[in-house]
């Protein structure tokens, strides 16, 4: 079975296990299982005829005296390309605009409040390359890019925030940076968040292209919770998680573009670890399908010259600080995932479990200070013989 | 089908799933297959006689120019409490040795280097009852209590390194810890790790009976590698790991003491977690069964008053930093995985994906410095209106 083949592992399970094992599979792997949202019929409909997946999940909290619950429905859209990779670029770009205008219509539909899409979701994960054009020309403004002003429009035509992760020109500096533009639902920008880990792994040649952000760890105050992004391999960071979450974040986005065997297994690791480890709520995106480019390359691997770098495995999911998860989107077909989460969990797990406040950050600052410094010993214990 | 039912995940999967689908399926799910380790077979009589599981597992790595592999075998031990908890402590206590003695001397015909147990093992973890006593008569000198002489017998016997994690009774200071005590393959105490993150929730009521430790984040090295003990609840705390990891630490080992529904989905993660953002190996050992006190006592969740307080599933793993992870023991049964890793995998995968390196640490420790300061402003950014 090819590594693209299988649509999903939920899918998979539920084809073969007997129910009452497929339940206790279930709450080991996944946790309490997430409610199915009821989402309207036209909705349904409309991702029938436009060729996407459309799945809803629900994850609730107890009803608390003092707070009303804080319900916020968030929308994840992952995708595929959709004209060739040497197509002229603003082609490419309208298309891909077009494309999830097509998709986020029926996140409006299904009341979506805040909706984030993929990685430099406007083009082709190009990095691999190494090739600077025509790829640096998909770099725009985060404050007046066509992508932004056109996801300014959704915004304020659907009353929704919208997390648009770029690629973003920097004309001032003149240096290219991996944006998250956030767009509050009145339209207006209301901020950027830079990718602060940068890889050098493989194909991820990006490192050639940016540097690493210079936005810290800031989290945005919308009207429907605070948020922050924390952009593709930064999830690997447990730091960053971290940081964003001292900062207040209650949902953290991870908008993604990842590849094949070594990064899978990790997939559905980070993610749900940080919501877990933050008490707070984290969305996992990554693009789907194979991108093929004209110019052949390698992948520092000692392989030969190829023309694309594997299959982008989809799989959306969000994860909840209870340790539950919902399933993923599909392994190989543009999907939206719908989510209704209660924002009050986060507090009711943190006064549950309390990681935070048994956290010891005051010593952790200190080691953490003292571990950087150039003439660092680290703490071993060798026996006296 | 009751949670203690199952036996484990992945006998569930392998029941069921179409060879196919199950490969990758077990890819998604646990990365790279781990190798069967090929035991002797006087050991897996033994192991067959004693009533416990014996599993063998091997991680290989490539093949280096400069280095030559560096192979160790760990042992994981889990088990029930052998007497019930009313009898006397030194009964129990002994009983509970002469059990671990017949497993151990398995892991010696196995050839295990490095053998760690259970959390607070010479004892029920009676934390729950809230009870000072005859609990705290469990508590023992970390350099010369009967557990910690037993170990050195054992280290001595079969050239082993033992990690005893025990109640530790600190005469001097007149306070109890929860202490893993590291005996070197020489017999020779080489020092103790504390529990850094003392929980309370629900049943773990551990904060009645001690503190958080303050041995910090020691390494220990051995013959066979340089190793460190995260204690159960630590492992819900990202840095916790990671200051291990800094001060060198190739193996970190965690026992635990965990039940039930909130827990158990979030076991497979947190440590699979701390191996992949460490770039390390990590070994989660949990007890198993269901332990009766003759007491009863309430839970703090409303409901009566009982006599236990839930099935330890045991499911102890290990993982490595390529994500890949071994199957877990069983959920109900004593057990002994015996697990071949050569340590050379560590820098390997640090050199592919390089999270340390683009770690950004310097940054951190002043974010983290500046975050626990009593006036710390959070990073939150608002429409301007």
């Amino acid at each position: 079975m090819a590594a693209c083949e299988l649509e999903s592992l939920e899918e998979a399970l539920e084809a073969h296990l007997p129910e009452a094992e497929l339940r206790e599979v279930r709450r080991l792997l996944f946790g309490r299982d997430t409610e199915k949202l009821d989402l309207p019929a036209s909705a349904v409909e409309a991702a029938h005829e436009r060729h996407f997946e459309l799945k809803g999940c629900r994850f609730d909290a107890a009803q608390e005296q003092l707070r009303p619950p804080r319900r916020v429905r968030v929308g994840l859209i992952q995708h595929r390309i959709v004209l060739p990779t040497d197509a002229p670029v603003l082609e490419q770009v309208t298309a891909m605009h077009n494309r999830v205008a097509e998709m986020a219509e029926v996140a409006a539909t299904c009341g979506v409040n805040i909706l984030c899409f993929q990685e430099t979701w406007p083009m082709p994960f190009a990095f691999c390359t190494r090739e600077k054009e025509p790829w640096t020309e998909f770099a725009e403004s985060a404050e007046d890019g066509i992508t932004t002003r056109f996801c300014q429009e959704l915004a304020k035509k659907y009353n929704m925030v919208i997390i648009s992760p770029i690629l973003e020109r920097d004309e001032l500096r003149s240096t290219l940076w991996n944006t998250a533009v956030i767009i509050s639902n009145s339209g207006n920008v209301l901020g950027k968040s830079r990718k602060n880990h940068i890889p050098r792994i493989g194909d991820f040649n990006e490192s050639t292209y940016y540097m690493e952000g210079n936005t810290g760890h800031a989290v945005f105050q919308t009207q429907f919770g605070r948020v922050a992004v924390n952009i593709c391999y930064g999830r690997h960071h447990p730091l960053n998680w971290f940081l964003y979450s001292l900062n207040g974040a209650e949902i953290i986005f991870n908008p993604s573009a990842t590849v094949g065997a070594l990064s899978e297994p990790m997939w559905p690791i980070e993610a749900r670890n940080a919501a877990i480890a933050n008490h707070c709520f984290t969305c996992a995106i990554n693009r789907v399908g194979t991108e093929h480019f004209k110019s052949e390359f390698t992948s520092g691997d000692g392989k030969k010259a190829h023309h694309d770098f594997g299959h982008f495995y989809g799989s959306s999911y969000v994860a909840a600080p209870d340790g539950s998860r919902t399933p993923g989107l599909s392994r190989t077909r543009d999907g939206l995932l719908v989510v209704e989460m209660d924002l009050n969990l986060n507090r009711q797990i943190s006064d549950r479990w309390s990681f935070k406040m048994t956290g010891r950050y005051e010593e952790y600052a200190e080691e953490l200070a003292d571990a950087v410094r150039p003439d660092f010993q680290p703490h071993v214990v060798r026996e006296k013989i």
